[in-house]
């Protein structure tokens, strides 16, 4: 397989689309090729819907426009949260539906969440498609498995990101891929095995084909896409359906400009994810939603500024004698909080000051700190630890013998970038108030509990150190005769040489785009199918409001949702291609 | 004129479509009326766009949903902030458009703001809209004065609402409106005076009338709109345009629910503002944007929840022996920043502890401030002053002998609306922690300086306080022989009684929408202008991002767009009506 890096030298303008993306078949169309199905793109949303309409006997086209299938998939972990899945099931623990949607509208729409709500609070189409992931998550996994498409191992002990009654079994739910030596592995393995299921089921794949157009008949239905291939312009038609599953607008800046309010930093979402499928649907008249979430994660702001494609979230902020100030030197939040509900820290509007002054982060550690907790290609428990290995160093890791030092280093990071930094410069008096940041957190450390930010009070964070974690089980700090009261708390060594990095908001992926129904038919704005239209994964609204809602909730419903999409495409009716027209604008 | 009170008793659901919104016209199309140029609505964005149409020759009919004219602008303030005025030119202060538009970029956009981008870092649409309020406003005031539609007067003292170096001119663009005796007025009477010109240029104004639909001929151009008046549905013909100006949708719950994420406890925008234009909008194709964001303001939550429609935000958290605190009776912002800044600090999420832990949040202050305080009816300075008149009483404004009483009136209010409270419930130690925030508060005030959150640190702040207030001067308290070193601040007694009242996040109204370009046309999916439509005010995307710029920013933008949209309008061609034909969906 292709790596990721190779094709990833494209700049965002070169994927916005310069043509009409709604076009009338002509009355005289050919065609290049024609399927039953065309599935663009080729992460897991993609990968399932494909494998599951072949399964059922349908002729597919995939078309990617890398030159490496996976997207962002292929980056990923590759974690699944399969509700009610079988090796859940059979450790005796069966799911209550009710009690899943409750626990998902409690952390997804927590304003809106009642317990005595008929959809718990939740927008019906949100509840629909929570539901139907809940009714099919099991069986799509277990159709994958029977395929050869995905080999899992379950981790029984994973936990939930949010500690909340609702939650009836915060373990459970969590499989990851397994490679064929029976290791947990990740996306990119995960991506690989699907693509031979497709190659064995016949499915025609088409690399490097970029599609910017969706050919729409005289009766509203779409029943082709148009595209390049890098030699030409070709058209291609779906007789039953066309599927988007070509993810989100991460790398397409003045969408996210537009939408995010400036909030995005980087991503680590496939380059190629400059949401192509979003300008077709403003063109096909489709309501855009969720356009102002996304899947954050905190990134490492040079690298992001430095667009580095191999860039990978900062999913755990690592260690225990370490902290995260603000421009002022002042802590401002958990810094064990998961990624996601972590970048909203960097969110906070001061308008006395008429400012954010957390929008860029300052990591702070001790030695201690940095030795034991670098990066060590741990998949998953460090994927985005921005910690290197000891010996080792990276461009964006600073050193300073003393704070003042360190602080001086900060500050040279920030003046080289002065308009990205958005008016953060440190304060004056930066490194004496982290002098007293430290030693108040060093107070909260040796007591075992912080009392301002309840760092380490949530099962996932004590899991992250090992608690509970059979993949990797704590280890005590032979140095550390005091012992160790909570092992996300340490205390700071009143000594140098410290160190740091500088991070920023960024994601996974964005989340925004149509609303799809629960058999995954795009909608518009009148709530009603585009006939022939299909969207899941990050090229369509999320279901799941402001949250990220444990472990693998991109996989886990994806996968769920090819398998409907699948099951739905296949009963489709042929469309017949409208004669053309001309009209002052093509019908939706 | 009818009262505002008389047509508040619709629930949303009656404002809710039930038909479709887009009508191809019949072979035999008749309609009850026509005019050159429909309106609809008529606060100050449709009266002035009908009287600029009217006086440059073309015939308008206005419709007005509510039985009373003005909408939300009836029942505001009507101040204006226009850029550039005659009276502020007549002092010699001539403001330079860039100045302008980089303040604007400044506060609507912090994040993308950057001196030296040729938008200032506003997407283009953005910069295009604020550019034309800037060339046009002086005119456009000058010529409703020229015309009798309104009369002002200059308040050249008060200041913009954010202290920032690119505000170059942070005093002299607020005008009110002045009654016929000369006085300093507000919304009202403004609107009665336009109703009045309106009337005089020969306008149409239809009260009662609801417009659910509009009607699109064969070449996608807007003709005309159907609605009903009460007795019965109605069809009228636009030759050259339909003006939708017709407010936002705060009143609409499943849209705030759906796009504000149950932010949104109330409002104080005309009950008629259910966001009738967003489906039709939705139905028409049209993307919406800022849907996310408002005119955000404070409101007293139970007033909100009781559904009152007299209800007016708290503009501006009154006194100074004052402080405001969370569920666990903590300090948590600067309780004197504009309302719009405000009502954010309302959304902090906390990830943690899995709640909004400021979403409710409790205003506690002693006898002196409550006596001091009290609402004195005078218009903008206590609009939405919830501290009653001495003797008098609020239901909702509660007393406690002690703060311990005063918790218990809290926890009580809280416990009447369990669903409602968003899970807020008083920590246990809520009493004593308010005392520990008071007495630190209490230092602050003795000092003289905020140094937790900076209250008092702005123009605006101490404007609203008296200071350089020629509309309301400070007034020295005969009692405090201490003297006060900053007017904000002032320690609050040792000893009860004390007052409190709970605050929730609330809207002046929503400022989400399809986009318009700099002439006010409607701009579909790929930017084009709907031929035929035009859209201003509350009911199309706002061109302010996050911010509230300053006083006035809703009423002298959009005084300026009727003047501009009605420039545009008179020079359409006249629409043809299409003939009818049975297509799938009709075309945009």
């Amino acid at each position: 397989m292709t790596d990721i890096q190779e094709h990833t030298d494209m700049s965002p303008s070169e994927h916005l689309p310069v043509e009409p993306a709604v076009l009338r078949p002509a009355d005289d169309q050919t065609w290049d090729a024609e399927a039953d199905v065309i599935v663009v793109g080729t992460g897991v949303a993609g990968d399932t819907t494909a494998i599951h309409c072949a399964d059922l006997g349908a002729s597919v086209i995939m078309l990617e426009k890398s030159a490496a299938p996976g997207g962002t998939s292929a980056k990923s972990g590759g974690g699944m949260m399969v509700p009610n899945n079988s090796y859940q099931r059979a450790l005796g623990d069966v799911e209550s539906k009710e009690d899943f949607i409750a626990f998902l509208a409690r952390v997804g729409r927590p304003l809106l969440y009642s317990a005595s709500h008929p959809t718990f609070g939740l927008p019906q189409w949100e509840y629909d498609l929570i539901e139907a992931y809940f009714d099919h998550a099991g069986e799509a996994l277990t159709r994958l498995e029977e395929l050869g498409a995905l080999r899992v191992m379950h981790i029984a002990g994973w936990p939930s990101y949010s500690d909340v009654p609702e939650d009836r079994m915060p373990r459970g739910r969590y499989v990851v891929p397994q490679d064929d030596a029976g290791e947990m592995s990740n996306g990119r393995n995960a991506i690989e095995r699907m693509m031979r299921t497709l190659d064995e089921l016949g499915v025609e794949v088409r690399l490097g084909f970029r599609v910017d157009g969706v050919y729409v008949n005289d009766a509203g239905a779409v029943v082709g896409v148009r595209g390049h291939d890098g030699a030409a312009s070709r058209s291609i038609r779906a007789r039953k359906a066309v599927v988007f599953a070509s993810g989100g607008f991460t790398h397409n800046t003045p969408l996210t400009r537009e939408y995010m309010n400036g909030r995005i930093v980087g991503g680590c979402a496939a380059v190629t994810n400059t949401g192509d499928f979003l300008q077709i649907a403003k063109s096909l008249g489709l309501p855009l939603h969720q356009m102002d979430e996304a899947f954050w994660a905190p990134v490492v702001w040079e690298q992001a500024l430095a667009h580095d494609p191999t860039l990978i979230a900062n999913f755990n902020c690592a260690g225990d004698s370490m902290l995260v100030v603000n421009k002022y030197g002042d802590r401002i939040a958990n810094e064990k909080v998961t990624y996601h509900d972590r970048t909203r820290s960097h969110f906070l509007w001061d308008p006395t000051l008429v400012e954010y002054p957390n929008f860029l982060q300052f990591v702070v550690m001790d030695k201690r700190c940095r030795d034991r907790y670098g990066y060590d290609g741990f998949i998953d428990l460090t994927a985005g630890n921005f910690i290197p290995r000891v010996g080792e160093t990276s461009p964006y890791f600073l050193e300073g013998a003393t704070l003042e030092e360190l602080a001086e280093r900060f500050a040279e990071r920030l003046a080289q970038h002065p308009d990205e930094a958005a008016g953060t410069r440190l304060a004056e008096d930066f490194a004496e108030s982290l002098r007293s940041s430290i030693e108040r957190f060093n107070g909260f450390a040796r007591q075992g509990r912080d009392d301002d930010f309840h760092r380490g009070q949530t099962a996932i964070e004590q899991f992250f150190m090992g608690l509970d974690n059979q993949l990797r089980p704590a280890e005590a700090d032979p140095d550390d005769s005091a012992g160790q009261l909570d092992p996300t708390l340490h205390p700071l060594a009143d000594e140098g040489p410290y160190y740091g990095i500088i991070l920023a908001p960024g994601v996974l992926d964005t989340k925004g785009g149509p609303k799809v129904n629960a058999t995954l038919q795009v909608l518009d704005g009148d709530g009603r199918p585009v006939p022939g239209l299909y969207g899941l994964g990050n090229c369509v609204a999320s279901a799941s409001g402001q949250a990220y809602w444990s472990a693998g909730c991109t996989w886990g419903p994806y996968l769920t949702f090819g398998y409907i999409a699948a099951r739905s495409i296949v009963g489709e009716p042929e469309k017949h291609v409208g004669a053309g027209r001309d009209t002052a604008r093509v019908l939706v």
